[in-house]
C-alpha cells in the first residue's frame, strides 16, 4: 500500500483538438510517463481529432454527421494552431519551428508516450454523437469509455488537468 | 473522519460559455454527482451565461454593460459552440446529433444536476464587472461567492479542473 | 510533517494569452497566496505573454522567430479578450469596466502576486520555439524551467489547474 502510494498519477482530458494544445497535453503525459507516473489520456470532443486516424474522410450514418466529420476530419496530421493558423500558414511555420527545435511532431508523441505506457481512452459519449467508431482511431488507443470510468481514475490522481 | 474521506469531491470551474464546454461540465459533473461523489461547479466569467435566466436581455447600470450584457446575453438555450457554430447552423445541427444520441440538453442537466445535489455557485467578482445581480440568474443556482469561497472547497477536493 | 501538510499547495499552467483568462489566473493566484497557500504559476505556450515585457517588440533568431513575435508581441497591457475583442474596442471596454468596479489590471495583479510570494516560471520548451530568452520577460519571473520541473510541483499541490 505504501508502496503503491509511491506511484503518483496523472489523469488528463483532451478536450481540444488544437495542435497547441494538444501538444501540451502530450508533453505532460510523456513527462510525466518518463518520471514514472501513471498516466492517462481521456480524449473527448474536439481532442478526439487527435487520435483519429489520419486517412479517414467521411464518417457516421446520416448526411449531417457525415458533414460533421468532413468538417472535423482530424487525425493528428490536420491539426490547427488555436491562434494564428492564417489558412494554414500559421500552423506550418509553427510546425517549421518546432522541428528546427528539436520538438516531436504530434505523431512522433503518440508512439512515444504509447511507448511508455501511457493509457489513452476515447469518450463513448463523443462517439454516440459524432456517430465515430473503434475503428476511426489509430490502434495506440487502449480502450473506449465514459466519463464514469474517467472519474474513476480522476479520484486517485494527484494530478487532473482539463485541456 | 475515515467515512468522511469515502465521500470523495470534484470543483469545476466553469470559465468558458460555449455550448460544448458547458455540455462537458455537466456530463462531468452529474456523472460524478450519481457516482456519490459531493460536486460543486462556480461559474464565472463566460461560464455565468450557462446559469442566466433564458428571458433575461438588458441588464446592468450605464450604456456599456448593456451593450456587453445584450452581445452576451447568454441562457442555456444561446450557447454556441467553440467551432463550426456558422452563424448558428452548426450549433443547431449539434443538438440535433445529441438528441438523436439522446444526449440531455444543457436546461435538462441543470435540472438533473440540481436534483443530484450538485451545488452551483456564481462567481461576485464576475457579476460586479458585468453589472448583473442574483435576479439575472436561474433559481438553481445556490450561491454567489468569490474565489476564496472557491479555494476553500477546492483544496479538499480529489477532481479539480478549469473548463 | 502534520504541520508542513497545513501549508496547502496551488499549481497552475497558464497557457491562454487571453486576457479574460490571464486576470481568471490571477485572481486564483493572489487569492489562493493571502489564503497562505503557495503558489506556483508556470507561463507557457500563449501563456508567457502574461509576462513579457511590455516594451518588447522583434525577438528571436532568423524571419519566421521575428514574424511570430511581431504577430504574437505580447506584454500585460496587449492581451485581448478571447470573445469580444472587436478590434480592440471590446478589449477596451473591458477594461474600463473593471477599472470602475475595482478590479486590479494585470499589472497590478503581477506586482500584487510577486508580494504575495506566488512563484512566476516561464516554460523553456515555449521558449526554445518561439526563440525567446530569459531578457524577454519581466523581472517577475522567477526561474525559466520545463514539463519535469512543473510537475514535480504539481504532483504535491492539493489544487491543479490547466487555463
Amino acid at each position: 500500500m505504501a508502496e503503491q502510494k509511491q506511484r503518483k498519477k496523472v489523469t488528463l482530458v483532451v478536450f481540444s483538438g488544437e495542435l497547441d494544445k494538444v501538444l501540451a497535453s502530450f508533453i505532460v503525459a510523456t513527462s510525466a510517463a518518463a518520471m514514472g507516473m501513471d498516466v492517462t489520456m481521456f480524449f473527448t470532443f474536439w481532442g478526439l481529432n487527435a487520435v483519429k486516424k489520419n486517412e479517414g474522410l467521411l464518417r457516421g450514418p446520416g448526411v449531417m454527421r457525415k458533414m460533421l466529420n468532413l468538417l472535423n476530419r482530424g487525425g493528428s496530421k490536420r491539426l490547427k494552431l488555436s491562434k494564428f493558423h492564417m489558412f494554414g500558414l500559421g500552423t506550418r511555420m509553427m510546425k517549421r519551428l518546432m522541428k528546427e527545435s528539436g520538438t516531436p511532431t504530434v505523431d512522433e508523441m503518440i508512439t512515444l508516450a504509447k511507448k511508455l505506457g501511457v493509457k489513452m481512452i476515447a469518450c463513448t459519449t463523443s462517439l454516440g454523437v459524432m456517430g465515430l467508431s473503434r475503428d476511426d482511431f489509430r490502434e495506440e488507443v487502449d480502450t473506449l469509455a465514459g466519463a464514469v470510468a474517467y472519474l474513476d481514475e480522476a479520484q486517485d490522481a494527484e494530478v487532473n488537468l482539463f485541456i
